[in-house]
C-alpha cells in the first residue's frame, strides 16, 4: 500500500508559500518580527492551500511497541512497563494526556507491535502486527512483510483521521528499549557514526550505554545482508512503532495535513519516511530538540530546526502536544491579526 | 513607595523546591523526563507557596512610552507610530492581542509617557507620568523624581492586579525608539561593551547602528555624573515604559506572583528591577531568546535560561503570551499527572 501512497504525495508549491509570505508581511509589525512563527505559518498555509488556513481537528496518535533487544539489557526499565503505561495512557493520567488536552487533541493509543495483549478501551487502537519485535541481535527485528503491514496500519490511521476532519495530527510513542532501534536507523540511514548517535535513552549509565552500541554494532553486523533500502533496514533493526509512526507521516502527507513530529524515536520513524519519500518532509514539524544527543545531529544534518528546545526525553508525544500550540499560535497570528492597511501605518517604513 | 515595596519581596524558599521535586520525581514518567517544564513548574510552586499550583487569571501589561532620542534618528519607524500601535491594541487587532487570546490572558495597554495623549477606552491604563522623556543625548532622558514615579506606577498596576485575582503578569512595551535606551541600561547595568549589546532594533542597517552606538555613548558621557544607582542610571538613560516595567516585576514579586517578562526591552526593565532588589529574581520568567543580540549576553551573565528561542523581536509581550501558555502546561503536568504509585510502577526502577 505504501507504495501507491507515496505517489501521492505532492511537494508544497513555492506559490502557497509566496502568498502567505505577501500577507504576513502586511500585518501590522515589523516585517518577519515574529521570526519562526511566521515561517511556520507560511509553511501551515501551503500544505492546506487556504487562504486562511484553518486547523480544524488535531490528534495525538501514540503507536505502542515492545523490542526483543531488550534480552540484551538495552534498558533502565523492565519490559512490563510498556503495557503499564499504556494502561495510564487510556485511563487520562499520563503526560500525554494532560499536554494533549491542553492543546486541544485527542489521544489515540495504537498497539501496533505489544507484547501484551490488552482489550478494547476507548482510545485504543488495536492494530497489533506481532507481538514484539524478534531480537535484532541474533536476526531481523521485523520480516519485511511485517514492516510493511507496520508503515500500511499507520498509513490507514491517518487516512482515517483525514476522513474524520482531523487535518493536524502528532506522532508520539511507547515502547521499552525503543531508543535502541532508533539510534540503529539514525546511524544507518543520515548516517552518522553509531557512537554519535547512542544516548542513555530512559536512564542508561556510561557502561549500559557501551552495552547498548554493543547490541546495535552486532544486530547491524547479523543483519547487513538484508538492508536494500530504508524499508528493509526499518525490518531488520527498527521496531514496529516506529513503522507505524513512518507510515502516519506518510499518509498524513498525502493528505495534505500537518504532521508534529515529537522526539528522538517519532524523529527515527520520520526518517524512514522521508527516505522513502523526500517530499513527505514538506508535512513534518520537529517539535522539539531531545535531550537525547543523537537527535541534534539528525537536525543539523537534515536542515531541521525544532520548535522547542526543553530538554524533554519522555517521549509518548508529550514534546508534540508542546509544540502543537504553538504552531495554532502562528496560525492565529496569521489569520487574526490587523494589517498595517487596517492600522493606517506604511509597511514600508 | 518602591524602597517599601522591595522590603516585603523574598526570596522563594527552598524548602517548597524540594517539596515540588518530591511530588515530580513520583509522577508516572522517568525522572527529570520532562526537562525544563519540570524546572518551572518547581519555581511556580514555590513562587505561590502551594501544593497544587493554580494559576488564577493572567494579565499583560503593555507599556508604553516615546523616546526624545528619536531625534538623532535611532530608529527606522517614525514616533507616530507608537500612538497608531496603541490604537491597534486598543481595537484588538495587534499580535499581542491575538497571543494573549490564545494564552487566556487580558490585555492591558498602559500610557506612562506617551506623546500622543489618548481618551478612556476598554483596557487602557492612563498613567502618563510625561509626554515622551527628553532626548538623553543632551541631558537625563527622565528625572529622578518621574522614574520614580513611572516605578510606582507600574508597583501599584501590580498590587491593583494581584488584588483583582491575577496571579501571573507577563510584561510587554510599545515605544518607538525604545531598544536604544535598552542597551544603554545592559552596557551599564550588567556591565558590557555597548557594540556587543546594541543592534537593529526594528529594522536599522548597519550605518543606522552605528549612528545608535554613537547617540549611546554620547548620552552615557553626559548625563555621567548623574549616575549613582540603577534609578538615577535608569532615569538619565532610560524610559517611562521600561521604568514601568521595572515597578511591575518589583510589585507582582512582592505579592508572590509568576512574572513572564518579554524579549530585549522588558529584560531591560526586569534587570532595572533586579539590580535595585536582587530578590525580584525568584518570581522572573525569561519568555525568549530575542533575535536582538544583545539579549543573550544578558541571558548568559545572568545565567538566564530563555523558555523559547522563536527569533522574535516584535516586543508588545507577544514572547511573553507564548511562553505562558508554556508555563501553564507545566502546571497542568504537575497538577493532573498520575503518579507511579497510581500506576504500579516502582519509581526507582
Amino acid at each position: 500500500m505504501y507504495k501507491k501512497i507515496i505517489n501521492g504525495i505532492k511537494p508544497v508549491s513555492k506559490e502557497w508559500v509566496n502568498r502567505a509570505w505577501a500577507r504576513l508581511d502586511n500585518l501590522s509589525k515589523p516585517k518577519r518580527s515574529l521570526g519562526y512563527l511566521e515561517e511556520m505559518v507560511a509553511r501551515v498555509v501551503a500544505m492546506y492551500e487556504e487562504e486562511r488556513p484553518r486547523i480544524k481537528k488535531k490528534a495525538v496518535y501514540v503507536f505502542v511497541g515492545d523490542h526483543g533487544i531488550v534480552a540484551e539489557g538495552v534498558s533502565a526499565y523492565p519490559q512490563e512497563v510498556t503495557a503499564l503505561m499504556v494502561k495510564n495512557f487510556l485511563a487520562g493520567g499520563a503526560g500525554i494526556n494532560v499536554l494533549s488536552r491542553r492543546a486541544g487533541a485527542d489521544v489515540y493509543v495504537v498497539d501496533i507491535g505489544m507484547k501484551e495483549e490488552l482489550g478494547d478501551a476507548p482510545g485504543f487502537i488495536r492494530r497489533n502486527i506481532k507481538r514484539s519485535t524478534a531480537n535484532m541481535a541474533k536476526g531481523p527485528a521485523m520480516t519485511r512483510d511485517d514492516a510493511e503491514k507496520a508503515i500500511d496500519a499507520g498509513i490507514e490511521i491517518a487516512l482515517n483521521a483525514s476522513d474524520n476532519g482531523v487535518n493536524m495530527v502528532a506522532t508520539g510513542e511507547m515502547g521499552i528499549g525503543n531508543t535502541t532501534p532508533s539510534s540503529a536507523l539514525y546511524s544507518l540511514l543520515l548516517p552518522a557514526a553509531l557512537a554519535d548517535v547512542t544516548d542513555k535513552g530512559t536512564g542508561l549509565e556510561d557502561e549500559g550505554i557501551r552495552l547498548k552500541i554493543k547490541a546495535i554494532e552486532k544486530s547491524i553486523e547479523i543483519n547487513s545482508h538484508l538492508m536494500e533500502d530504508p524499508v528493509s533496514i526499518l525490518a531488520a533493526v527498527g521496531g514496529f512503532e516506529i513503522a507505524g509512526i513512518c507510515g502516519l507521516c506518510l499518509g498524513a502527507a498525502s493528505r495534505r495535513m500537518v504532521v508534529v513530529v515529537d522526539g528522538f524515536i517519532s524523529s527515527a520513524g520520520a526518517l524512514v519516511a522521508m527516505r522513502i519519500c523526500p517530499a513527505v518532509k514538506d508535512y513534518l514539524f520537529f517539535a522539539h530538540k531531545s535531550s537525547e544527543k543523537g537527535h541534534m545531529i539528525f537536525c543539523e544534518k537534515e536542515g531541521i530546526r525544532p520548535i522547542l528546545d526543553l530538554d524533554l526525553r519522555l517521549g509518548e508525544g508529550t514534546g508534540a502536544a508542546c509544540a502543537m500550540q504553538i504552531i495554532e499560535d502562528a496560525v492565529y497570528i496569521y489569520n487574526e491579526m490587523a494589517t498595517f492597511d487596517d492600522v493606517g501605518i506604511d509597511a514600508g517604513a
